[in-house]
C-alpha cells in the first residue's frame, strides 16, 4: 500500500514522500479500509513544518480525518461490514491509500456525500462545539465571529442558520461579504474601527451572546466591545500572530468571559457519550448536504507536492482533498 | 441629625461637609438607627472625586456599609427590636450619625465585634464570593492572588485558611511577607520575573486552580502563567492602571478562564437566598473574631477631612472607620 510520509520537519512540498509499503492482512479485531477522501488542513501543514504546538514523532504520516471503504475484516469485528463506508477517526495518519487498524477507529458512515463526510471531524466539529458549549443559544439569539470566510466560519454560519441563530460575520474585505450572505449570514461587515457601533446599527441594537475569534490582536479587542452583558468570547486560533490587550473593565463591568477552544484537547477528554452526541448532531446535516464545506480541488497521492502547495496557496477557494482511490 | 454630604465632585477633604439636618420620626415600616461604625473604602473616595465607574447623584451622602443600633421603630416592623444592633445594607449613604429608612434595609447583627461587623459587606464579601463562585475548591487545593496585603487580600488569606485551602500570596515588597504569614498565608512571594517558576518551587509543583487579581498589567500576565489546566483568573480591579496582554495560547492550550468580579453588580442581581447564604457563611466567622480586618484609626464625623486624608494616605495600616456615636 501507499503512504505519504515525512522523515524531517520542513516545507511540506519538500519533505513529504510517497512510499510503497508492505500490504498487511487485518489481525483479530482489526479492519482493512481503502481511503476514499482525506483533507489537507492548515494545521497539517503547520505540523509538517514544525510550527504546530504538538510536534509529530518522526517519521510521520500526516492526516487526521477522512472516509474509507471497508475491504477486509479480522476475526471478531462485529460493528463493521465489508463494502461499508466508514469515518476515519482516531486511526492516526490518513494520507495513505489503505489503513489497517483496530476496528474501533472506524465509525460506520451513513449514505451521503463521501467528500463532505471526509471533512466532518475538524472544521464542522469545531463550529458545532463552539456553538454548543459556551453559551445557551436559543433561536433568535445573536452571535459574532471573525474570519467568517474561513472553513470553520462558513460552518458556523450554516449551523447557526439551521438553528435559527443570527450571525454577525466579520471579514477583511468587502468582496467576501456576498458569498457569506448566500450561505445564510444574517449580517456581514468588514473589520475595522467603530466595529461595535456598526454592529449595533446592523443588528438593531441586538444583544450579542457569543463571539468566536481566531484572529487575535485588534480584532479580538473589537469583538469584546460588541458583546452583551455576560457574553463569552471563544478563541480558537491567532491568525494575526498578535495577542490582544485584555480590557479588564469589560470583564468587571460587563462580565465578558474569554475562553479558549482546542479541538484536539476535546477529542482527548470528551466522553464517548459526548462524542456520539456531537457526531449525531452533525452527521445527518452533512450527509444530507444541508451544510457544506467548499472544495477547491482534488489530488491523487502521487501529486502530493502539488496538493500541499495548492492547500497553502492564497487564491484557493475551499478545501484541498486527497483522493487516493477513485470512487 | 448629622450627615456628611458633598454637592460637587472633587478632592474628598475639600468637598465633603458635615451638615445638621432635621431629625425625623420613623414612619410605618421604617426604623431609626444610630450609626456606630462605618468604614471609608477606596471606592468611596474614588466616587466622591468622580473617578468611579458609577457617578453619584448630587448632593450625595457617601458610605455603603456599617453597623448601628435600633433606637425607634415605626408601625408594623416585626423583625427588629429597639436596642438591637443591625447591619446597614442597602440603606444608601451611611456616613451619618442616624438613619431613618425602611426596616428591610437593616439586618439583625449577632453579638460580636461591632467594628468588624461594620466592614463585612464589601471586602470580606468580595473575598468570600471570589473563593466560592469561580472554582470548585476542596481542602488542600491551591489558589494565588496579587495585592495580597490589601484588605480583600488579607480576607482571602484568612477565609482560605479557614477552609484548608492553600494560598500563594503575591506582594510588591519583601517586608509585606511576614505579616501575611502570620495571618495564615501558605506561601508569599514578591512579584517579578520568573514568578511561575518561583511559585512551582514554593508549592512543590502544585496545580493552581484559581487566581485573583486587582493589579492588571504584567502582574495579571504572570498570574496566568502560574495556573493549572482549566484554572480561572478573576479580576476585580486594575490598580496598576494597565491592561494586560491576553495570552491566547494559554486560553487555547491550557484552558485558562479569565473572569471579572464586581461586587456592586452582585448585590444588584443576587437572589435573596444567595445573599442570605453568603451572609450566613461570613457573619459567624467575623462576629467570633475568627477572621479580621485591620483597623488603622477611628474618627468622629466632625473630623471627616482628617478621616478621608488618612484613608488616602499611603502609610496607613488598615481601614479608617467613622464612629459617629461612641459605643
Amino acid at each position: 500500500m501507499k503512504i505519504i510520509e515525512h522523515e524531517t520537519l520542513g516545507n511540506p512540498a519538500d519533505v513529504l514522500e510517497l512510499k510503497q509499503v508492505q500490504d498487511r492482512t487485518p489481525g483479530a479485531g482489526e479492519a482493512r479500509v481503502k481511503v476514499l477522501a482525506t483533507p489537507i488542513h492548515p494545521a497539517n501543514l503547520l505540523q509538517i513544518s514544525g510550527q504546530y504546538a504538538a510536534a509529530p514523532d518522526l517519521p510521520a504520516i500526516p492526516g487526521g480525518e477522512g472516509v474509507g471503504t471497508v475491504v477486509e475484516l479480522g476475526a471478531g469485528v462485529e460493528h463493521l461490514q465489508v463494502g461499508q463506508n466508514v469515518l476515519l477517526a482516531g486511526v492516526g495518519g490518513t494520507w495513505r491509500d489503505e489503513i489497517v487498524a483496530p476496528a474501533a477507529g472506524f465509525i460506520p458512515a451513513p449514505p451521503g456525500d463521501v467528500e463532505q463526510l471526509s471533512m466532518l471531524a475538524v472544521n464542522p466539529m469545531t463550529a458545532h462545539l463552539m456553538l454548543a458549549d459556551f453559551a445557551d443559544l436559543e433561536p433568535g439569539d445573536w452571535i459574532i465571529q471573525s474570519a467568517a470566510n474561513s472553513a470553520v466560519g462558513e460552518m458556523v454560519i450554516q449551523l447557526a442558520a439551521q438553528k435559527g441563530i443570527n450571525t454577525v460575520n466579520i471579514v477583511r474585505r468587502e468582496d467576501l461579504i456576498l458569498p457569506l450572505k448566500s450561505l445564510g449570514a444574517t449580517v456581514a461587515l468588514v473589520d475595522g474601527p467603530d466595529l461595535a457601533e456598526r454592529v449595533q446599527a446592523a443588528t438593531g441594537g441586538a444583544e450579542i451572546k457569543l463571539a468566536m475569534d481566531c484572529v487575535g490582536g485588534d480584532t479580538f479587542e473589537r469583538l469584546v466591545e460588541t458583546l452583551g452583558y455576560g457574553g463569552s468570547i471563544v478563541v480558537y486560533g491567532t491568525l494575526s500572530g498578535k495577542f490582544p490587550e485584555l480590557n479588564m473593565r469589560a470583564l468587571i463591568a460587563n462580565d465578558v468571559r474569554p475562553r479558549g477552544f482546542w479541538l484536539q484537547q476535546w477529542y482527548t477528554t470528551a466522553s464517548q457519550e459526548q462524542k456520539q452526541a456531537a457526531m449525531g448532531a452533525l452527521v445527518p446535516l452533512i450527509a444530507s448536504g444541508a451544510i457544506k464545506t467548499r472544495i477547491d480541488s482534488r489530488f491523487p497521492l502521487e501529486e502530493i507536492g502539488d496538493a500541499v502547495n495548492r492547500a497553502a496557496a492564497s487564491g484557493r477557494d475551499g478545501k484541498v482533498l486527497l483522493v487516493p482511490n477513485a470512487v
